[in-house]
Parts: structure tokens; C-alpha cells; sequence
């Protein structure tokens, strides 16, 4: 019995060693495959003779056959991905602030974010109302009288029971081990309220107002080991000045802060980030 | 006897309608030349079903045997150009306004822009000084007591006898005729002291400041026919308050007009800019 | 029998013919009122004379005495006008797009905009959901079948039902009458999806496309008789280039509108903003 | 003999212990010397009690007597001074970069800064040449076989045979001893080529690409005895992406810092910027 395939919509990520005619060889093969290039993008970064190139596809796959030529084809050292287009998973994690969370709900909601959010767990209860009002699973998971170990051990439970394809931490204020990370690889996505490197760490408005900046920011970045310092996405800043309180920085970094992360997650949602070392290239 | 070819860098830019396998047949014919591909970026317009792609390629080129590859594996209706990399020659225009002139001089001096003043030409005789402490030539036109098309004429005589790749409008404060754009297709470059469409035409920061706006800018465009409506390549912008006057306005939009113009003229320098009817695609 | 007085925080909008002496006398009246000044700001135009301040004043107010003072003691001509600070009531208006509504009810709900949605309209039954989710009322109240005047004379009565403040108009698509306008006298705020005054009038992402603009914004206005030409209150934009077709510009502008929105309507409720002729003075 | 004194325009800088009454008593006296305020700006910073007022003022001054009324009237702990409005002397130390240096050369000479460039002081001979294209002395002096007090030593005796008013740090890349800092208390100004704090130190630009950042920028400050960490007066940033290496930042970032810096020097020459602990008041 036969099945007849569906055209679809595939996103290609290759990094590999730069060499002659890898663009040539790699479209060849997606040419063969009667595959169209709805969208290519590239980069040779020269210093570390490295190429990416990301080729947004479009027809009837064969997975296996085109992976294979691919291989079959292409230097050792290549990594290929490829993605099927679709509404991917995301869980978002809050401690009280409502501003990420609900740009977050109205977003998907409305389709200005092509994500579904599959539940908020928090290790407060203060956002559980909002949640709720979108319909959406809320999970209080208090961190009081528990370990930090035990406290992840059951985000890691609650979370997998969803299968998310990306953590989002929206303004989630506990610092994650190296465990929790391990878990996710290239997959927690958090917003930190500066613009990074510059005031890691606990209360970056209040550090920058008093070292007396002009401008503040956000920064979305993939989480890794180190607290602040994965992989950036997406930075953006807004002017301030002597009359800007702390408070009065917070309440105007919000806007950046829920800007700058959703237009992070609407570039990794469509496989444009790729991560190289600790820096991403978006293509 | 042999003549032996160096090895060169060339910009291969072709625009053409969309096709399946258009990126891999282009890559491959390189491929075959030896070239390498140093850097690739590329287009596709769906709404218009055009490709655009700039090929930066290095090695040692038959230029002949290269276009005729290309212009026998592709669709008719290919526009491919290959322009050798080197140092471009511009012809700056100028009025009487300083600061632009001023950060291109300073710029081609110091290798902040890769080109090359032949010379500048002005309707007025103020800026003949500072030209001059650049050892360069300085011609001034004067406009009075010729009509239009005399004055252009004039214009056009020693423009040409300097054989410039582009003609910088530097704030040239004269509107210039069909006749004279027709001569240097896509190859005038304009700084209009607005965010065009804004404020057309003739004193834009007191059209501005009338409006009441809260951010003012500039804009670099191609010259064309209708004045201020040619491809727009770059604008910027900067926030103004009730505190500035028109000339306050006048005064904080320079820094604005020099650096579009100079990131402007960088891109078009580059050969990464192609003009598709009254649009710019940037590769 | 006596009521004693409480202490209350008041602003002092002034706006006159600039003479000399003016800040003296008034502060002085205020102090003679031992009325702490919080925050004083002014701002005279020179260019046509006229002297604007904003006083923050806080204490225990006869405000009879005080404007009958300051009556006596200042030139002829002089507006003044004292607002108790106290949390203002704004009703919504809205077509179909959620972004701005959404933004509006998460930051009233949290705080981040010190004002109460007393009600949303519409002329579409698309977002009486979303607006239901935050426990507000929302009034469907169709143009279909009405004539202009007939559908203005519906919201108004529902709209007088609710005594706001301020009427905001976040993404509602229809163009109002001077009869409306007049009836709100510097009470209407709207977003425009553009800078203005480029792309006046319907579709300006549309518009802006077509004329391959690189920078897309929104503008904060209080609606007066011309469409889309009163006084500017804020303005921003982003970047955009050859990649966004309409569609994908109005998606990117959405963050833009609804942070300039609100940032407008905070200067506005903060009692900030003077209007004088077509400009605003923000103090 | 009577000499007849002229009309003059000098700004009077009020700082002090916030209390009842201040702006009301410094305007009056103000008015009782028949001095027109042309422009006056204050900011109470209520964190620390402390009040900021600066006040543009025309008419014929008795200074003496205009500053004992205000000392009489006024609480203890008041700082004040009066400026006249007069072209300002700068001293431009630089090092070889050009962009900042050329700006400022072309800025004082045709008025687009307010000041006097009084001559050009370098470690090195490279810019010799485009300071004598201004007709401006440039003093070449080396840092070679001397010690770090040797060396600024000598610099001090050649900046104070001519008397500037501010020390200008166009990319000059050495590193200042508290001696020489000590010598001209809130009179030298730096241009940092980075979003101050991050990046504090040598290349900051390597910095930036090594962390991966998304925007690079410029911070103008005050020159205290800790290196980078002086008062803040200006900072501006651009977008970058992967594309950029550190070189590319490099010239990117030029054009930022050369605008930031005349940009705060401007404000610093209209005696605009109160410093304050380790953050400026700008009004």
C-alpha cells in the first residue's frame, strides 16, 4: 500500500568546515531532490574558516535520501539539522513580573508569535491569575524548604511531562545549575534586564544607576553553565537620565525587555540562530 | 608568449527571474572556474518571483568564458554584472554646507572609506578652502547668469573629464534635470536632510519643525527623475523635543546626514547594493 | 464644624506670554502656600514668546485662593489649570488588531500604567474575548446599517455613560467626525501606524513598502480635526529593509505602536504634555 | 570716570540641600537685578535631598552683588557659579586614530562647536599633518625613553602655556596618572569606545567580538583617578551581527564615537553638566 507525501516546508541548518563549492554541492543535492529554495542564507566567518548556511526547503521529503546524500557528498565535520516548519512547544518560566509573561500570551494568542504555550510553572503564585485568563496550565512550584537540587528535579518532572521544544525564562529570577542546563542544550532562552555584559548578575538596574548610565538595555540569550554569559541573540537599549530612579529604569526597561525577547524567540522559532562557541549567528 | 594572471576578487551580482536550482547552477559554473566563494548572499522577492544574488569571488578570472557559461546554463533574462574590486572614484557636489564634504574628505583620507575623490565641484566658492587643505581639486560652477540646462552642461564637462565610477550629491542644493540624471544612470547618490517620504523638497527641518515631529532623520537615495523619490539605500533617524528650533534641528541633523551618507556610499562602494525599480536590495 | 485638609500632590500647568519675573512670582505664591515644589520644569519658546511650566506641587491646597492669587499677581492671557494627581479613567477604542488593547490591559492591570480602563468599544466583535479576560466591559456597537453620524452618536452615549478622562484610540480604523472631535477637546489620543507625516491616510505598511523605505514607525497623536495631522505627542521606529513585504512590516511594527501608545499616553496622564497650536511641549 | 556696562549672557549653576522655596528665592533675586531668565532648568533628586538649577540669564551683571544676595539669602552648603557665554579653549590630545580629531577640526571651524581647538597634543607624529591642514599647532611629544610622570609632565607644561578651558581625549590611548587628572579637576573628557561599564580597559572592540555582543557603542565621560569609571555624559551605540569582526567594529564604531563625543562636549561647553558624586546632571 502506497502513502502519497505531502509537500512541506523544512528548514536545513549546515555547519561545517569552509571549503570550495560547498554551496554549490549542497544545493546541487536539494536541487535533485526536487527540493525548492524558498530562502538561503550564508556566512563564511573567515577567522575560524567555518561555514553556516541555513535553506529554508520546500517540497516532498525523503529524510533518509537526503541526509545521506548529503553526507555522502560533503566533508567530514559536517553537522546538518533538519527541521520540520511547525508551531513549536514552548514553556515559560516566571517568578512575579507579569510584563514578559503576558507579551508572551497576547503574542500567541493573537499569532503575532508562532509558538504555543504549553503551561507556565512559577515559584511564585502570583501569575497564575493571568495565566489562567488565557487558559492556559499554571504550576506553582514553591522553591521554599527545598534544595535546589530537589526544586529543579521537580521542574525538570513537570516539564517533561509537556515536551517542550524550548524553556523560556521570562524574567525567572532563580539561577539554574549546570544539571538543569545539561537537560535542555540549546534549549533555555532567557532575558536578562541588561544589556550584557554589562551588569551581570542581581539587580542590574540598580547597579546602573549608580555607575550613572545614559542608556540601559535587555539581552535574550541562550542559557549555558556560566550565569549571564551564553550564546547572545538579540540586545536592545533605550536612553535614560538623571532624573530615571532604579524603579523609574525597571518600569522603562520592560517594554525592551519584552521586545527584545520575543523577537529572540521568533528567530530561533524559525531555526535562523545557529550556535557556534558562545556567540550565534543569524542567518 | 604567457601572460600569468594574478588571482583577484570580483563581485558577480545577477538578477533574474526565480528559478529552481538557480543557486546551485551559479555556485557550480564558479566552482568549475576555481573560484572561491568568499562571501554569497542572496534574494528572492516572492511577491515579484525575482532572485538577486551577490557572488564575492576570488581567484584567477577568464571573464569572457565565465559570463558565457553563465549566460548559457541560465534563463534568459539574467542581468549579470562582474566588477572587479578596486578602489572606486567619486566626484563629490557640494553647496555651501560643510559637514558632509568634510567627513568624506577625512574619511578617503584616512581609509575609513575605501574610494577616492577625483575632485569637487560646487555652484558656490565657500567650501574651496577646505577642499583645497585637502589637496584636491575644487571647481567652482557658478549657476547665476546661466540657465538650467548651460549650467548642467558645464557641470557634466568637468565631471566627465574626471571619468568618476559615481557622482556624490554632498548637500547639493540644486535640483537637477532629467537630462543630467540620464547621463550617469544609477550612479548619482543623494543625501536628503529628511526621513523621506517626509518632507519633499526644499527646507525640510522647517517643514519638520512646523509639524511639530519628534524625531527628524536623513536619507541616501539614487537620483532620479522625480526629485526625492529615488531608491531609497539608507535612512537614520535621531529624536528631536519642543526645545529645538529649525535650525537647532538643522544643527543635530548633520551628524545624521554625514554618517547615512558615508554607510550609504560604503554599501554602493561595496557593489552591494542593486536597484530593482524603485527599490533597493542590500546583499 | 471643620474638616481638616489632607496633604495632596498637584499639578500646576501654566502657559502665557513669557514676561520677566514669571517663575519668581509664581513659585513664590506657591510657597507663601507652603506647598512643597516635587518637580518644577519650563519652557519658554522664543520664537513666539510664550512661557509654558509645569509645577508639581504637593501640601494642603485652597485651591480658590491659589488660582485667585496667582490671577492677581500674573499678566493678562495666563491659562492655568491645576489637576489633582489621582488615577485617570481612559476608554479604549479598538477595530480587530490585539496588540495595543493587550499591551494596554496587562500594564493597567499591573501597575505599569497608572490608569483604568473603564471600558473598551468597538465596531467588531473580535476582541470583546481578550477584553472579557481582564473583567472589563466591552461594547460591540456596529457601523453597519448606520450612517457616520448615526454610529459617532452611539459611542458617544456609551462613551458619556463611562465619564473618562481620556478617549484612546488603539488601532481603531475608522476615521471620526469634528462633531466627535470637538466633543473630546484634547481628550483623544491615537496610534498611527507610521512616522507622520510620511504615510498619512490608510495602509501606510502598505505605502511604505512600496516606496522601499528602511526605516517603518508609529506616531502618538491627539486627534483634532485632520485626519492623521494633530499634535504629535511621541514618535519611534525600527529598521526594516528589502526582506519585509507589507505584512511582515506590520507584524514588526505592532511592538512599536504599543510601546509608543502607552509611553504617550503615561506623559499624558502624568499631566505632561501642553498642547500649544500644532506642537506639544512635554515638561 | 564711568564705564557703561554691557549686556552679556552668563548661566548661573545652583547646587544644593533641597528645601522650601529655593527656585522662588534664586528667580527673585534674579529679577531684583533686573537679569531675564532666558532659559532655566532644575532637577531635585530626592534619593539624596539635593537640588540642581541651572539658569540662562541676559542683562547687565553686578556679579559681586548678584552672588552675595544669593549667599545671603540662601542655606548654607550652596555652590554656585557664574559663567560667562564665551567661545570655549579646548586642548585636543590624541593618539593616531583620526575620525574624532578630524571631526572636531572641521566642527570649531565652521562653527558647528561652539570652541576654540587652542592646539594638538600626540604621543605620536601621525596627525601632525591634518592638524596643520587647520593651520593649528600640533605638539609631537613622545612617550619614549620617559617615564609616565616624565612624559605627563611635559604634557601639562605645553596644555598650560595655553590656557584651556577643557582637556579633550580624542582616542588619545594611554593611560592617565592621578597627578595629571588631579591638575584639571572635572575639565578633561574622554571618549571611551565602548558601552560603558562593559568593556572597561584596552580593546574593547576584540572584547566585544570575543563576548559575541549584538550592539557596540560610546561613552563621552568625565577623566577621574579610576580608569574608565568617571562621571558619564554621553553614550550612543549601533547594531552589529555576526558578520562583524572586531576590525569591522572597529570602523563601525568610529562614527559613534566621534558623534558622542561632540555631542557631550557640547553640552559640557554650554555649562549644561553638573557632575555630581560619580553621575552628571544634565539640564
Amino acid at each position: 500500500m502506497h502513502v502519497k507525501k505531502k509537500r512541506e516546508t523544512k528548514v536545513l541548518q549546515t555547519i561545517c568546515p569552509d571549503s570550495k563549492g560547498l554551496i554549490a554541492k549542497i544545493t546541487h543535492i536539494c536541487y535533485e531532490h526536487k527540493l525548492n529554495i524558498v530562502q538561503n542564507s550564508e556566512f563564511v566567518d573567515h577567522l575560524t574558516g567555518r561555514f553556516f548556511m541555513r535553506t529554508e526547503l520546500e517540497g516532498i521529503f525523503d529524510n533518509v535520501a537526503l541526509l545521506a546524500d548529503l553526507e555522502k557528498t560533503l566533508p567530514i565535520g559536517m553537522l546538518q539539522k533538519l527541521h520540520t516548519v511547525r508551531r513549536q512547544r514552548i514553556m515559560v518560566l516566571v517568578t512575579k513580573e507579569a510584563h514578559c509573561l503576558g507579551d508572551l500570551l497576547i503574542k500567541t494568542a493573537y499569532g503575532d508569535l508562532d509558538a504555543e504555550i504549553v503551561a507556565v510553572i512559577s515559584n511564585h503564585n502570583e501569575l497564575g491569575n493571568l495565566t489562567e485568563r488565557f487558559d492556559l496550565p499554571y504550576h506553582f512550584i514553591s522553591h521554599e524548604a527545598l534544595n535546589r537540587e530537589q526544586h529543579e528535579q521537580q521542574l525538570i518532572t513537570q516539564i517533561d511531562h509537556y515536551h517542550p521544544d524550548y524553556i523560556v525564562l521570562a524574567k525567572y529570577m532563580r539561577v539554574l545549575t549546570p544539571t538543569f542546563v545539561t537537560h535542555y542544550p540549546h534549549r533555555i532562552i532567557n532575558i536578562h534586564h541588561s544589556f550584557l555584559p554589562a551588569f551581570i548578575g542581581a539587580r542590574p538596574y540598580h547597579q546602573a544607576y549608580e555607575r550613572g548610565v545614559k542608556i540601559i538595555g535587555a539581552t535574550a540569550h541562550y542559557v549555558n553553565h556560566c550565569l549571564d554569559e551564553g550564546p547572545i541573540i538579540m540586545q536592545d537599549v533605550i536612553n535614560v537620565d538623571h532624573s530615571y530612579t532604579a524603579e523609574n529604569m525597571m518600569l522603562a526597561g520592560r517594554d525592551v525587555e519584552k521586545n527584545v525577547l520575543s523577537r529572540a524567540l521568533s528567530l530561533v522559532l524559525a531555526q535562523r540562530v545557529f550556535v557556534y562557541g558562545n556567540r550565534t549567528i543569524i542567518l
